[in-house]
């Protein structure tokens, strides 16, 4: 068997790298970390900035009313097709990395820029989105941009979103320039690949360069409340308590030893948690805790969901407290195109990059665009698995590998 | 066998239990709300009205220099000796009910005001002792005026010492006019008799009227700080955790079952707990929870703690997480006088009162005066076990109990 004969083109190396940089320096506080919600000033120059790459890079620009930003390269003989779309979205989170979202829009731009100076000749449009408000840090819902292109919001409800700070997003988009005149959905897809950073420790630990990922885990984020007795630390018998912390204890316990110890991919986080009234000397009145719980299969997701109901039921018995759930959020996985996803995997062995098949374990703009086209994503190793820190990391020679296999995946849609 | 006679001499029960309804009514803010922290305006008004009790008995008013507030009944033939001292303190937590304190400082007066009444002779002087600051809540260390009585902290520092809202005892109790000239331990006792309400369900749950207190149960206070690695919910798979919030969760979950299980009157509590980043979707990287450990038995406290921190280093390996544990507090038991603990059965007997051995859960000022002459505790029920509440409630029948079972007591020692 001969070595694979390499592909004709590669991205720009330096350009992508570079342009990454420059993007992660804009929206930097006084003390140097980045921060660049949604709709904020700080988004208006991350903004300003791809707009700038984007003209220079010869696109049409193109902002729909609910602020999200595309980069469309569309020729007189293939402008009535649907067009093939890759991107991500440039908002951060409160002290932010500069991977997190830009590295696929950007990783976009470049492959369309490579295309273009090619010569090569698409069969349809091609067009990088940046997606407005995906981290849903400054308005709710998260992926509030994408939802709303694909039709799951109303734009009337998207523009009325209200800031953390009391701001309505329409108005900020105004502020900032960016609420555009495109009604969202304008632009129709015919695919969409979104690249992206692993955000977990998958691909770094296993030395792996690509993950081709079949989709995005189920979520079911619950808050449950646990009413106990307060009473006096040191005068309560251990037999006369009703310990609202010691039954949250529980709860903690039993998710850990119940999903780790399955063979499935489950995943069960309790990330939250206060007691009352929180004093070192009086037993818990109440506790309050959050649970995360996340399946690639939505029956294992289920099945997850009522043993955790059966042990709070019988948990509350035992411990003689009361337990209440209250439903903060429930997605369905996601599966996404398996033809895109055996692209992915041919473009990276056709590299000689290692690669897996994958579930992405958080939420991004292809799970709403999977909605309305076949959809798939790329992902590049984390270095650490650390994410939404300003320790996010990836190797430049990731960065790059993933980029290519962007390009290579346009090219065959779009050839 | 007959019924024992009864005692000739009883409390006026109206008396006490009016007193304690009036004194409940000082200190309480627009909500109703009863909080007479330690050397407050509200403390003040508290102090004014005892003051006026105890000279309205004709009692020889002293305070010292802490503000420790003194009624003294000494005649001229016996006014050399050493006092038969009762009382405990009448500053109170927020929101707080009206009889912890209270009632043994007011049923302390009550019995000597009967027994002058009565024409009863003393061998030594008789005095009731509000101590300052026992509650702890606006200056440390709780137990303030009582520890600087016996000697245990010095005049200056007890004087010196901050309150949560930043003034100086010293000044406040000079502000409020309780900054005495006394040194404290002026009044040298030969013996201390502290009744109180229980503070804990077990008079009450037993539906006993009397405990005869041999003790305070030694404490022991730790702060534990849990070091993990902060990641993310969806994509960090289960065996790759290092969650300091599932370690929390296995230290409450441990003591629970360690301590419940034992057949000893050990407790355990963790009644505060905080993660960071405190998120949904984040595994905590760092979870603080404090620990109250408590036991009458200083050789079972011990073992509890050596217990506690072999957990927590085989936890930390297990989770692969850092564990630090800093002691805030620590109090070896305390044993009361054996005698006067006979006494107070004897005298609960003959009243044809029930009554049991027991240990106080909570910290008084006995177990400062403890250090200095022989001590022991009086405790009637509380209802529910219910304390530091406004819902503390014990009946009017065992506050009068409680009350006369302390006159006998006192007429025992100063007979």
């Amino acid at each position: 068997m001969s070595a694979p004969a390499p592909p004709r083109l590669s991205i720009d190396a330096d350009r992508l790298v570079g342009r990454i940089q420059d993007l992660g320096r804009i929206g930097r506080g006084d003390d140097g970390k980045l921060t660049r919600l949604a709709a904020s000033e700080a988004d208006k120059a991350g903004r300003d900035q791809f707009v700038a790459w984007l003209r220079a890079a010869g696109l049409d620009v193109r902002c729909d009313r609910v602020g999200n930003l595309f980069g469309v390269w569309r020729e007189p003989e293939n402008a009535d097709g649907a067009a093939i779309l890759v991107g991500s979205h440039i908002d951060s989170v409160i002290d932010a990395g500069i991977y997190d979202g830009c590295y696929g829009v950007l990783a976009g731009l470049e492959a369309i820029e490579t295309l273009r100076a090619s010569g090569f000749k698409p069969t349809r449009p091609v067009a990088v989105a940046a997606f407005t408000n995906e981290e849903g840090v400054r308005f709710a819902p998260d992926m509030l941009g994408s939802l709303t292109y694909v039709g799951g919001l109303a734009v009337e409800d998207g523009l009325t979103a209200t800031a953390t700070d009391g701001a309505a997003l329409g108005a900020e988009l105004e502020r900032i320039g960016y609420a555009g005149s495109e009604a969202p959905g304008f632009l129709r897809p015919c695919a969409y690949v979104e690249l992206h950073i692993e955000q977990g420790p998958v691909l770094d630990r296993e030395g792996l360069a690509i993950g081709a990922v079949e989709g995005v885990q189920g979520i079911s984020w619950r808050r449950v409340t646990i009413e106990g007795v307060a009473n006096h630390a040191g005068t309560t018998p251990m037999t006369m308590r009703r310990d609202a912390g010691l039954a949250a204890a529980r709860v903690i316990a039993h998710l850990r030893d119940h999903v780790a110890g399955s063979n499935a991919p489950s995943v069960a986080t309790v990330g939250s948690i206060a007691f009352e009234p929180n004093a070192i000397n009086v037993i818990p009145s109440r506790a309050r805790l959050t649970v995360d719980l996340r399946d690639p299969d939505e029956r294992r997701l289920q099945e997850m969901e009522a043993a955790l109901d059966g042990f709070l039921e019988k948990l509350a018995a035992a411990e003689g407290v009361s337990i209440a759930v209250e439903r903060l959020a429930r997605f369905a996985p996601v599966a996404f195109d398996s033809n895109i996803v055996e692209l992915i995997e041919g473009a990276a062995e056709r590299r000689g990059l290692t690669s897996k098949r994958m579930t992405s374990g958080a939420g991004h703009d292809a799970q709403m665009l999977a909605r309305i086209c076949p959809t798939a994503m790329i992902f590049v190793p984390s270095v650490g698995g650390i994410s939404h820190n300003p320790k996010e990391f990836t190797l430049a020679a990731h960065l790059v590998a993933g980029a290519n296999v962007l390009l290579d995946v346009v090219t065959r849609l779009a050839g």
